[in-house]
């Protein structure tokens, strides 16, 4: 016989196809679909398909959406002057749950990779230029991630935008709140002392 | 608006649902679908299904089967004269990697947890006694967990069966292979020094 029963290892396979799962943790994920009732084995089938098929993107700022512009654009609350840009929809919802922000997003599902083929044609640039020509926009803040990547679309994002007399920022590095000196990495605690403020 | 969109809300909390699974990891995951291709996330879906309709308990050894009698309690190569009881299907599964075993197993679905309101009844105990009735057993390996309840059901186990004349043993305690004596724990350390062998 094979390791695990087919229905199962079927399963197994479909949640390590998931990000960030492993192995082990796909099994314990099947195990404990079996020991769920026949009803929510069914919701949860049809949560799957849900969100797959309601989901698009939103027309403005390509961030996920149950409608054609999604609640945030279409919110007349929002500081219309000021788009963030960040690389995925996961990032909109870290800045909204911090609520310091008002203004409105742009979402470029992805950051410049060269090693991985990923281009700037591949990213919702072309998008965000649109959106300037049309919406009076004074600031563009680049949220995109502090990786090689990330800094990479921050640069390109800058150099494209800038020109048009738009003032281009980027979130600060530095030390996380809570964290530790002691397990800061060197890269991080230099940008944390550059970019030092008077207190 | 709410914090994430209602579609991704609810695939979250079904991956919530799922043993050991997070706020954190089921939203990655739920994201993760997004990512899928319409196919996949239609597949997996019905792996969903298909896990929970096709998997059945084998009538015999009570273990997930997609037969009345698994595979193991009707191959002909198994030796039917040990029994190794076991909590959950993962452990019969975790032996059969080892393969250090040949036996039949018994899958208790459990453990005793007075704590849980989980008593000797709510147990697949009753099928293993009209096992041992029908079934020429000669010994009957506890291989329940490590733990209080492990202990309790496999104490239990033993009070019942040994008046039957069938040898009942339990598995070792002692030091993982491959572990640190630093890492151990007392309890596991002290029984690995009660349970030392003449080299």
């Amino acid at each position: 016989m094979s390791e695990y029963i087919e229905p199962i290892e079927r399963l197994a396979d479909m949640f390590r196809r998931l990000e960030g799962v492993g192995k082990k943790s796909a099994l314990r994920m099947a195990f404990s679909v079996l020991d769920m009732s026949e009803e929510s084995a069914r919701e949860f089938a049809e949560a799957v398909i849900a969100a797959k098929t309601q989901i698009k993107l939103c027309s403005v700022c390509q961030n996920i959406s149950v409608n054609d512009v999604c609640d945030l654009c279409s919110s007349h609350k929002r500081d219309k002057s000021v788009i963030c840009v960040v690389e995925d929809s996961r990032a909109v919802m870290a800045i909204e749950k911090s609520a310091i922000y008002n203004g409105l997003y742009h979402v470029l599902h992805g950051a410049i990779s060269p090693m991985h083929g990923v281009g700037p044609d591949k990213l919702k640039i072309k998008e965000l230029l649109t959106r300037l020509n049309s919406e009076e926009v004074s600031e563009i803040i680049v949220a995109t991630n502090p990786t090689v990547e990330g800094e990479a679309t921050a640069m390109y994002i800058s150099k494209l935008i800038t020109p048009l007399g738009i003032k281009v920022s980027r979130i600060a590095n530095g030390v996380p709140v809570g964290g530790d000196l002691e397990y800061a990495d060197e890269v991080t605690l230099r940008r944390a002392i550059e970019g030092r403020r008077t207190i």
